[in-house]
């Protein structure tokens, strides 16, 4: 198994080769250094994959929470909903006014598109306007890679 | 959606501008690097939301198992208990005994005062010690920013 | 409680002692940098803990998902398997076949040997060929320390 003084040491070791490259080219670098897009402070992927309605409600409670405690404008948000939480994004879902309320304060939703083909459920039968991804679970990998935090319902 | 290459590329270029301001004062610059507090090598939140006292004995083995695998000195470990998971905390909860040997063993116990307000609870219906957050999923959100691995019981 | 500004202020202090230390041998850095073990870009460890078979099979098809979706070659997958869930990996288990099919597919399952004491269970009791470790929940905070994802099933 990989310790962690052998990541650390990768670690160190790409940084130096990246503290090094920098200063080779040190008195243009703030010159060149490419345009970063902003990222809200805070980044948080929420995953529902229960069909449970008090999991959904605790859920839609959450992201509001986050909102309020953190600034709307410091936190980016998704719900990715996958196996039997994806129930929670059909159109008679219990949930659905609370849904489309989360997408208009701007957080993400999105449904597997695996889960759906399993489960014979179209675009037409979900929720309006939430998207799509093409597998819930990847998503959330993809994100996690990319530093957000992630919240298991 | 962002992928994975642009969020490198934004990482590398913050990176290369950080290693050329640190170029400008090489010299000086271990003299003047900012004192920085030593957190513990492992760092772990762990989130208890369910009404279910086998998780909870579940995630008290594991705190356990943690500080002895580890070591107690080089993990710092908080629970975070929301939604229906702060009946863990209640004075009668029937793992009081044991949360309060987690604490004595310098374990972070925290309730999530936005449930507790919706539960209509005190400070005095809990536990006597534990600590208060404003919201569990926020307390979770930044620990995992800051770094910290996250278990969801 | 440690706030995210004085995290940032923390890492910018690294990075710039790094930077500097890169910058005082950048003529050197590039053929001294330790060699580094590739990684996969994506790596990913799943948490089975709970007595659910269906929980089991959805974690069976994300781990495919994940290999058909990023690539085999792109991630490396474990499912560490603790508490109630360690019931997935004993001989007579509902999903052996698909859990011998995972690790064909390169997947590494591991069974938490706490939780096994604690369920008298013996290697001979469980699936051949899997691994195992000391405690899961320490595999999981020492993975995602090294900056696995974290999927809790």
């Amino acid at each position: 198994m990989k310790n962690i003084s052998d990541t650390r040491r990768a670690m160190m070791a790409r940084s130096m080769a990246l503290a090094a490259a920098g200063a080779l080219s040190a008195g243009a670098a703030s010159a060149r250094a490419a345009p970063v897009k902003a990222a809200t402070p805070f980044r948080v992927a929420f995953q529902v994959s229960d069909a449970d309605q008090k999991k959904w409600s605790l859920t839609l409670n959450n992201v509001k929470n986050a909102q309020d405690d953190l600034g709307a404008a410091n936190v980016t948000i998704e719900i990715v909903c996958y196996g039997p939480g994806v129930a929670m994004l059909k159109a008679e879902s219990e949930v659905a006014n609370r849904v489309q309320e989360a997408m208009q304060a701007g957080i993400g939703v999105y449904a597997c598109q695996n889960t759906m083909r399993g489960m014979h459920l179209q675009a037409e039968d979900m929720i309006d306007k939430i998207g799509f991804v093409p597998a819930g679970v990847v998503e959330l990998i993809k994100r996690q890679t990319e530093g957000w935090a992630y919240i298991r319902s």
